[in-house]
């Protein structure tokens, strides 16, 4: 067991109609001048935002506008955002969107007080003091942004994707109403959930194995989150599934998945690399990754395996077999990812067969030049993480 | 589901020689002379007060001791903080020990910086608008209050013993070295485990019943408290099982696991009478209450009861007897509780029977001179209270 900090001081406000609260919430925590920061048009289209902005300004707040967040969102949005926030007196960012929007508002929110480029942080040349103070209307569950204390930029210039975290940038709240997510497409849908038991799965698969409360509470997030994701699937308005998806995914990436325990996050990095060069929806790219990892690392703590496979994937334990049960637990997620849309491999990722210099290049990114390695539950070298690829990259 | 706000901003500090971090922390969240509040002999005589006040006074505070406070902590001790503190010009309180120094300080904390008694929070009278700064040195794992917004004081006035709640109470810190609980005895241990499994309970047992993701987090730590309690009373040094202990009372009373639940509260309400009667161990009253509750109100939501018996207490499941799977978990939580050294009635708990006037008595003040209801899963009238209070008088 890992000695361990939990500290997730974001104040949730959480159900029908909580946006109303979002002028006193601003104030409360200090905001005057507020940049509404949002993606596509969806928030835009579904009257989200002129609904926050007449919030705002009826409660005396200040507001600038600025959309046209991307997925995996981009460093020349992040260097917009700061100049705004300079130009117009900023103090306050409110993201209205998911974990893409978030993730921006966390980089221009580091960005606007220090002097030096914001993409230092993420190249690890610097480490952030200060950061505006920030909120959101969650709309989009999946990253687990709104309650993390990480985010992830993409940088065009060479299709680096990079993420940086500390204390400093945890929303002070997060505004969450599961009708927001009524309009989320299936495939959007399935990658968000995939993606937030993605998060508490690479908790989950750590060195230590003892921590077995942090163990019971990774289960029941992700056995929940598996049995809901099909009622919303089914009927996108189902409320209560929808709102059990919108808590677990910040459940999911809060930390308190991970307390006691160290993480792995090789699969998260191994699809980085993904993501970064064929712009693929982050969740979708985890599932693309994770049975090869999975297999590739089994021998490690076959254990482990075996109490995900039975605890969370309902495979009856055959005691005589561990190594057996583990590979059904493995068989049983590729079988979940296709009965919700999501691929298992990288072919049917990007809709063809990845080459052996895409790989290559994928390698030598990931390892930033084979000088570090990834991951904890086994430790991958940059041959380690070119075998998984492979193994990503053949059809099943 | 009920809409909820969820805020537990309190920081975690948890393994071995985390109390190494209490002055850094202190000076975090702003203190300068420290109030360090204790409780009995226990922490002197361990050697952990004059580490704490060491290592306060070696990080630049001021320190001022208050030791004394006993379980139910007494509204006299509180009045003595209060004027300690104003005396000392004390701006922090630190409380080292469990939940009644905890509550203890929590009402200190209250009284400093307002004109009236303290008493009138607890009354009703009055609400708090500010609150002194506090951290704790957890030592004993039961009452959850180093995470949670509550606190419960008794009047010796009367034997009156009333809870108070504001999210200003929370504790900014709390260090958790689970090695600081190896010396607990056998019973304080297990009332402590059935008082944080109660915590959970009483959210579990609500009027809604389908904020399912909350139910699985709730039956995951509930599992996990009562696997764990084996193992420390096996080896009181079991650090893992320490360790699980100490974290799941703060998950059990932060209010994760009453996300989206009103919660019950009757069972705690009822048992507030038998310790500020009889001056019981709290967890011991919780156990020799529950049982009798359960089997009253269960009518109310057979379903919730057959989901507690089977995911909690593993009784399988016969789908033809509902009613009867929903009997046999309240049973196999009475086995729980002899099986740890708990009371399962009144007689148990106070070694002798209760007389009808002595119920009477308690039924009067739990309703306030008849004016008020407890519990929500079934809110209980005064005859309701009667009828629990006599099941539980007669002896299993």
């Amino acid at each position: 067991m890992k000695d361990f900090i939990y500290h997730a001081p974001t104040e949730v406000v959480f159900g029908k109609e909580s946006e109303e609260q979002v002028a006193g919430l601003v104030r409360k925590y200090g905001g005057h001048t507020v940049l509404v920061h949002y993606g596509g048009g969806s928030a835009k289209r579904s009257g989200l935002l002129d609904k926050i902005c007449g919030l705002l300004e009826e409660g005396g707040l200040k507001t600038v506008l600025l959309g046209g967040v991307v997925p995996n969102p981009r460093l020349s949005k992040v260097h917009e955002g700061i100049d705004l926030c300079r130009m117009k007196k900023v103090d306050f960012i409110l993201s209205v969107g998911g974990g893409s929007v978030i993730d921006s508002a966390k980089a221009i929110a580091y960005g606007v007080p220090y002097k030096g480029d914001v993409w230092d942080f993420y190249l690890g040349k610097a480490d952030a003091v200060e950061c505006l103070p920030m909120g959101c209307v969650l709309t989009i569950p999946a990253a687990g942004s709104e309650m993390s204390d990480g985010s992830v930029i993409t940088n065009e210039d060479g299709g680096v994707k990079l993420g940086y975290g500390t204390q400093l940038c945890r929303q002070k709240f997060a505004i969450m109403n599961p009708e927001r997510s009524f309009t989320l497409p299936p495939y959007q849908t399935a990658a968000g959930v995939t993606d937030m038991m993605m998060h508490t799965m690479e908790r989950f698969f750590s060195p230590e194995d003892d921590m077995t409360l942090t163990d019971a509470v990774a289960e029941a997030v992700l056995r929940t989150m598996k049995a809901c994701v099909f009622d919303v699937l089914k009927d996108p308005e189902d409320y209560r599934a929808r709102a059990q998806i919108m808590w677990g995914g910040s459940l999911a990436h809060n930390d308190l998945t991970g307390c006691g325990l160290s993480g792995d996050w090789a699969t998260h990095q191994l699809e980085h690399e993904l993501s970064g060069m064929f712009d693929v929806t982050h969740g979708a790219g985890l599932a693309a990754i994770w049975p090869s990892w999975a297999r590739y690392v089994l021998q490690q703590n076959v254990s482990r395996f075996v109490r995900f496979a039975v605890n969370v994937m309902d495979v009856p334990n055959d005691f005589t077999d561990p190594v057996g049960t583990a590979l059904k637990g493995i068989e049983a997620m590729e079988r979940f990812y296709h009965s919700i849309g999501m691929p298992i491999n990288i072919p049917e990722l990007i809709g063809r067969d990845i080459t052996e210099a895409e790989i290559a290049e994928m390698v030598r990114k990931c390892s930033h030049n084979y000088t570090v390695t990834q991951g904890r539950f086994k430790v991958l070298q940059p041959e380690d993480m070119t075998a998984i690829y492979r193994m990503a990259a053949r059809q099943a």
